[in-house]
């Protein structure tokens, strides 16, 4: 089958053999459509030494598994494959479980190919009315959702998303169906321009926001980005790390301590949360962060494209 | 009158002059004894800024204020002098009001003197039946008691506490009255064997101790402290970050948004809290921690014991 293979270089390949399923309870996919992720460039880079096919963003089809009444459904996957016995999954948490694969990322190949495999209980039908370009954005939205699981909000508090990519965006959009006060900061004003969603506020440059703000969603995905979150926030306040990559380098975090803050990180979310929100917010603009398009045979130059600075969602298309 | 004082260097004086009451609601302290804290050698090394007379850990009598029912009585004193009006203030946080100022740390001459000035709402009476040196640990156990307030704990934690110093020590007390597994993880054999107290386990060096605790306090006042507590928390589980001074240099949150992580910045507690919890635990071994007694007058020579490795803590005897 055809994939996008990282093995120290990044590749496409026709010749990847189709993956068997590994056991019971496990279903094959035939993917339609698959996003590039920043953990993907990030992966290209050697993050978490990862060898194999890349890709845990998709719509596909469920194609063959024990349960038929799942063949032939379009579907999207949590991306973790869970042990299913340890204390983290039986606490509903298996995106914690330590015996953990992950699609794409690790110990698990992934869905830049024509075919990948998940368990079966990873998977969520995508319902009829939906758009594939909406349902590949399950992934990130879900992730923007986790703050709303994490963070008891009472409705009144006032917001503040760092960093106008497309997880910014995504954060400040699932922020906005709980908050009426949410300010997206960001420094590219070309991007900001596409963020408006409700009532949304877009600001160019942190030097005009004021600060003392209840919550301060980091998403620059910048090592400077937790000093200004910790500027940016009111003694008590909570900040919520999402981006794995910010936050390296010399950082005092003096002022956590000092203003008592709590810092929240913050990964993935359940895919049930982002479906539940697309769904239920329909005028939601995600298929305005879809910047290109690319077929799987050119994936290198979508790989590319997802790199500029302009660039929010890359999409590889597939079957 | 007699002061430990600092203005770029630090100096004993006997001729600072007597701090006038700046307005009614406040009273003036005679000092009987006070405490060298971390953050006075931190002062001293110029953190802040800080200029005036240091201290802010102390027993005394109360000399002179408006209600007369004070006169006399012995007292410990909460630091943050707050404004009382602010949002801060009316939530009873007003150790996070804007426009407070701190004994002997920001704005506010210290107690490192003859006298002291303090609002009387930051007063608290000590009981007749408990003795000076245990009174004037009152503030920095606290401290340790602002964890209690700041965590809900069910009881079934499993807790760490690195650092084996004073706060550490404390740290590990305080949360000992509200957990059976507490476990105080220093690199000091000399110091962890003046810890024992209640059901309080010692390990000296974290090899030893297994990860994936629930409740990890960072007490270490070392950069490392926050690495060695990423990897030694469950995910999901919460760091609380007692010292200022920690977290400096090149750290990689990376562990706390892949385990989704709380950290929470713990600094001064309510004096009621840690009074109670005197009160509570007479056999609380608070006073082993005293190192070293100096009069003021040979305050020079007592900071420079509190700095030795093996120093708990180092009193003046002023009054």
């Amino acid at each position: 089958m055809r994939a996008v293979v990282f093995d120290g270089k990044l590749r496409y390949v026709k010749d990847q053999p189709v993956p068997e399923i590994p056991n019971k309870g496990w279903a094959r996919i035939r993917v339609l459509r698959a996003g590039i992720c920043k953990t993907d460039m990030e992966l290209v880079r050697g993050y978490l030494g990862f060898n194999g096919i890349l890709g845990h963003e998709f719509v596909g089809v469920v194609e063959q598994c024990e349960d038929s009444a799942w063949i032939g459904k379009q579907v999207v996957g949590e991306i973790n494959a869970a042990c299913g016995r340890c204390e983290w999954c039986r606490r509903g948490l298996g995106r914690h479980c330590p015996n953990r694969t992950t699609l794409g990322i690790q110990g698990l190949n992934g869905c830049m190919a024509d075919y990948c495999v998940l368990p079966l209980v990873n998977l969520l039908e995508i319902p009829a009315a939906m758009s594939k370009d909406r349902a590949v954005l399950v992934e990130p939205l879900s992730a923007a959702c986790e703050i709303l699981e994490q963070v008891e909000l009472q409705g009144t508090e006032r917001a503040l998303v760092l960093g106008d990519g497309r997880l910014g965006i995504l954060c400040a959009w699932a922020l906005s169906t709980a908050l009426s006060n949410v300010t997206l900061v960001g420094h590219h004003q070309d991007k900001l321009d596409k963020a408006g969603w409700r009532h949304l506020r877009m600001v160019c440059g942190s030097s005009q926001v004021e600060p003392g703000a209840d919550l301060v969603v980091e998403a620059t995905g910048s090592g400077g980005g937790i000093i200004e979150a910790m500027s940016l926030c009111r003694p008590r306040g909570t900040i919520v790390l999402k981006s794995t990559i910010a936050s390296q380098g010399g950082i005092n975090l003096a002022p956590v301590v000092i203003n008592e803050l709590t810092v929240l990180g913050s990964r993935c979310g359940r895919f049930s949360d982002g479906l539940s929100m697309l769904q239920a917010y329909p005028d939601m603009p995600v298929e305005r962060l879809i910047t290109a398009r690319y077929r799987i045979e050119q994936a290198l130059e979508g790989f590319e494209r997802a790199t500029q600075p302009d660039a929010f969602k890359v999409l590889l298309e597939i079957g």
